[in-house]
């Protein structure tokens, strides 16, 4: 009988040995009761998510653990962006980040954030969102605070152009340069698109009012991390499996999305530290009932190793110990779990690393070979894996994986 | 000194955990002082056939194993069970495994298995080989009882139809379809050289008389699972070893044919439960005097795991420990001896599984490592390889590597 599957990424979870931690890593420092119950039960080893020492980002990890060769598909964080704010992307499509930031009348920057503008970005959107320059469409969707996404849609565009954020203050605004001469167009039409942005936005009702108030007006849109919209085969499709997530972050959110994977939204999943890590697990089992696969992704671990604080990473992991407690208990039998990481992010180095990370494949049948759930412990399993071959682990303990010969 | 060596392969021996045996697989819970003893000799670890996750076949894993790569050479098992028949195939030939079968005058199946016919398939088969229909040739040889091989040769044929067996009764013969716009004519001559058999075997006096019995007449061949027979580096030429096998199924016997490895035929070697697998040893043991490899295939583990019987696949796995023990004793001194599996068939899923398998390789100075024989015990080992490193490895510990470089 096939089985259906929850894949549980700890966002950053790998780490180092840390000296305040006896050197030890905080999940072996950790007390994890459940995880190292889980671990005896199940076939447990390691994951370079992309390749052995390889520093691999959230999103490239995602897509190479989803089947999706980042070499492949990934060209910028952009469309994954624009992807998980729900914006609608055709493959061929060059899209960035933004923020709506304020600038001087001579395009120099004063707040790259427009004072944490929090309302009316949806009208400065809307006021930028459908414009056309020479034969290319632009549009616009505004995220969460000064955040939104550009999509530029034409014939003729490649995303191998740099930033116009000048990613600082009192700087004038970079012009955006082609970085290969096919992306002369690119480039061209983006700068101008900047300078209209400016042209439109400077005179908005929101701004004027924002002005009015004493508030920054944002008065422009900053793009950055251009990449491309790949063309992804459809998770179900590939897998026939229909999946689902349960992720805070809009870029894994965006990952999903554009893998055809849907996102199950609610307020308690907010990708920081105090996200409502048993309500993520509650949604996922609920989901799992519709679904077939169900992935969740927890960001706290590589907030606390962005931070650089092992006993707070410590302490994030025996919370996610105890949720995992309560998912063990609402789970459906004969459901196969996946735990692991997308990467290290070890509090030593503040940042992504290329160290390997554990991993643990349970089902009620699965190998038990575990003894704890950490980056030591897990060595000695069967698993010495990387990212892209999760899925055929998933299908293989799902009893979903087509035989090859006889 | 070159030394010879031995690759044991225990079809399907790996496994999961197993409820009844204590959540243990069949050769963790197998009492196997022989193959532990050993192990504790030995290099040891686990190998995927094919990959992580991937469900190899018998016939995809052991040709991995051997070194051919199964993802250039393997279309389907068609042309391996030809050549285990010791049909002569070409490159580019396509094959097909056949049953002799019932059907009405409405080529309706009566019987797939024609009443498992156990006599007279040999002037069957003689009365349609040679054919020729177009410029293409027809070969059919009969195998055990109703099964026949049958292959077709000449220009611009692929394999890539679909089975004219309908597997099932009571079903009209399907049409062979094109499954690719280029295999037309394959697909053509195919169901008129179907058609012509049920004209010819219909009137043949082996079914006049079958009839005249009042058994089932063997009155058309039904291919199915149509392969090309792919060009196949001389396996002397590509390790320097001369090899031979001791194999009890036609399908493996076809593959090593293939490879140019010779097969010894016994009479115990059945490829069943009740295999002789001490006479198995024996034979190999003295192929080995005048080859340098020789391959030895024991199916019995892997017909208890499609079975689902845990007890019966640990009673195997005692009775393979028992001929290792004999095999002890009879092997001469250096010879290297590699035990493995081609992939798992875990009582728990009744089928082939993408989990790996364990492996030892003992020489006479092979790193000592081991502690037990089994999935759990090995992950602990030093090897964590692939089916397609494992000719390597043979190469390495028979001390007959080229040195690469200086």
């Amino acid at each position: 009988m096939p089985r259906k599957a929850l894949l549980v990424i700890l966002d950053g979870a790998g780490d180092r040995a840390n000296r305040e931690l006896d050197y030890k890593t905080p999940l072996q420092y950790a007390r994890t009761p459940n995880l190292d119950s889980l671990a005896r039960k199940s076939m447990v080893g390691l994951m370079d998510p992309i390749a052995p020492g390889i520093r691999a980002g959230s999103d490239t990890s995602h897509l190479n653990i989803l089947g999706y060769d980042p070499y492949k598909v990934y060209t910028g964080r952009g469309p994954f962006e624009a992807a998980g704010l729900d914006m609608e992307l055709e493959p061929g499509d060059i899209a960035f980040r933004c923020n709506f930031a304020t600038v001087d009348d001579n395009l120099v920057v004063k707040d790259r954030r427009a004072g944490r503008i929090k309302e009316g970005t949806h009208e400065l959107a809307q006021a930028l969102n459908g414009l056309k320059i020479e034969d290319v469409e632009f549009f616009v969707k505004e995220g969460v605070e000064h955040r939104a996404a550009l999509v530029m849609r034409g014939p003729g565009l490649i995303p191998f152009v740099s930033d116009v954020d000048p990613h600082g203050t009192g700087l004038k605004i970079h012009d955006a340069m082609p970085l290969k001469e096919e992306a002369e167009k690119t480039a061209r039409l983006l700068n101008l698109f900047v300078r209209k942005s400016y042209e439109i936005l400077k005179e908005h009702p929101v701004n004027k009012e924002r002005e009015k108030e004493g508030l920054l007006p944002a008065n422009i849109l900053l793009p950055r991390g251009a990449g491309m919209a790949p063309h992804m085969e459809k998770f179900s499709a590939k897998y026939r499996m229909k999946g689902a997530c349960v992720v805070g972050t809009p870029l894994i959110r965006g990952i999903c999305k554009m893998a055809g994977i849907e996102p199950i939204d609610f307020p308690g999943a907010t990708g920081s530290y105090d996200t409502d890590m048993k309500g993520k697990f509650r949604h996922a089992v609920e989901a799992l009932k519709t679904h077939d696969f169900v992935l969740v992704n927890i960001k706290a671990p590589d907030i606390a190793g962005h931070d650089m604080l092992p006993k707070k990473k410590v302490e994030v992991m025996e919370r996610i110990d105890e949720a995992v407690g309560y998912l063990l208990k609402i789970l459906p039998e004969d459901v196969a779990l996946i735990i692991t990481a997308d990467h290290s992010t070890p509090c030593t180095v503040g940042d992504h690393s290329g160290d390997p990370v554990p991993i643990l494949v349970y089902a009620s049948d699965s190998r038990r070979e575990g003894t704890e759930f950490n980056e030591i412990a897990c060595a000695r399993g069967s698993l010495r894996i990387k990212g892209s071959d999760i899925m055929s682990i998933v299908l293989n303990i799902t009893n979903r994986a087509e035989k090859f010969g006889a």
